[in-house]
């Protein structure tokens, strides 16, 4: 665990660090120990019939949002790794922007458990997420 | 419900009709009433650092195959969405290609229940998801 | 939906008149719309080896806190019952009483989604939960 | 782990060794590596209104088949406590005898994921589980 925990700009730098994220053009809005809030931007492109925002964003978004949280408490060069994610799909969300919001609950040395909510503009709570991730060793 | 299965041809159809699905290349290895097996081929582009399959690939193909079984008991026409998944990551899947069979364990006019496995070629059972999905009605 | 939420008094004597909860002594220790918080004293009769805490009571006392929660918002009359609950058993919690509160995220007519969290006087957070509940039509 | 698997019989005598589980007269049925059959009783004592089987006695009963279905593997030396469950009540049982068989899907040294099935002797499946189980280090 390193000393300071990392800033808005650092996390947004490992976003920037990760070409498979960059279709989703995620950003970091908000961070604090054990939180993480990431933008989702509504696009076109990723869209589902009907302007529906789709599912893998949300839960690809949660994912993230975990991960930097866990930054904000570990630093920066662990590798942690999702080992179980449950999403609720609560509303639709339409053509809107999202915020989600992600908490560890739990902090251990091998495992985080935590929980992500993505909100939508207009929308309200969207999904509800739980998610463990495990620690991998060198 | 409609009388008749849907074969592999209109699975595949199914999918080739859903441009979002495109990048993935999925297609349909094997159905039969309530269950569906998808063939993920391995991709470079889609790839993690060290060759690694991810996490959303694996849960995209669980949720259409699962989207699939359900046609093979309610036709093509009815629209079913996700309302509940979990996924359990088992091991890491690396460069290869994976099958991922969903199957309907408690079937409804208004909620569907089942669980999809991801087999590796080389590395076995990968991940395991359960899902809920709801009939959305017109 | 009746007009006024239930009392502390009223959902208490919702537990008395549930005979099969009466081993576990749960009462109500304070609730508002959509929250409820269950106290659950620990007893030498439900313990495990060990003086350890039986994950079947923290469930019991997620699954009921929920239960009174969904009447804050609906009254006592309709009939809910679980549809899906989810634990992460977080820390083993010995020899103390619990404090369990459930929040419904997302109310709706005929489904209520929400969380629980089993916190011990000395342990924290023993325990988290997601739970679905169903409304039974009559 | 140990070089033979426990028979039926010693599976039977970690249940009678185990006081907390005695009111539900759990008793295994069948085993096999990595797999238990535990049968549950229907008992008036623990009924719900309306002659329904409880939900906390399938979740009881998923969460010993499984522990049991561990013990397959490793023996019954080692202490093994569930880390995660997940619950699906697909249909209310009533007033039937139950059998529940776990399956480890996933197993390892720390953690093992597997799955298991209540049955009712006419409902069919009545709930499906998911479950996590960690090894206590000494």
């Amino acid at each position: 665990m390193n000393s300071t925990a990392p800033s808005i700009e650092a996390l947004n730098g490992v976003l920037a660090d990760t070409p498979f994220l960059n279709p989703y053009a995620f950003s970091v809005k908000a961070c604090a120990p054990g939180e993480c809030t990431v933008h989702v931007p509504f696009m076109d492109s990723l869209e589902r019939p009907g302007g529906r925002v789709s599912g893998m964003i949300l839960m690809g978004a949660a994912d993230v949002a975990m991960w930097l949280a866990i930054m904000t408490l570990r630093g920066t060069a662990e590798r942690w790794v999702t080992s179980d994610m449950k999403t609720a799909f609560l509303r639709g969300a339409r053509e809107e922007d999202i915020l989600c919001t992600a908490r560890v609950l739990k902090p251990g040395k091998r495992s985080m458990y935590g929980t992500a909510e993505c909100h939508g503009g207009t929308s309200g709570l969207v999904s509800h997420h739980v998610l463990t991730y495990a620690k991998v060793e060198a």
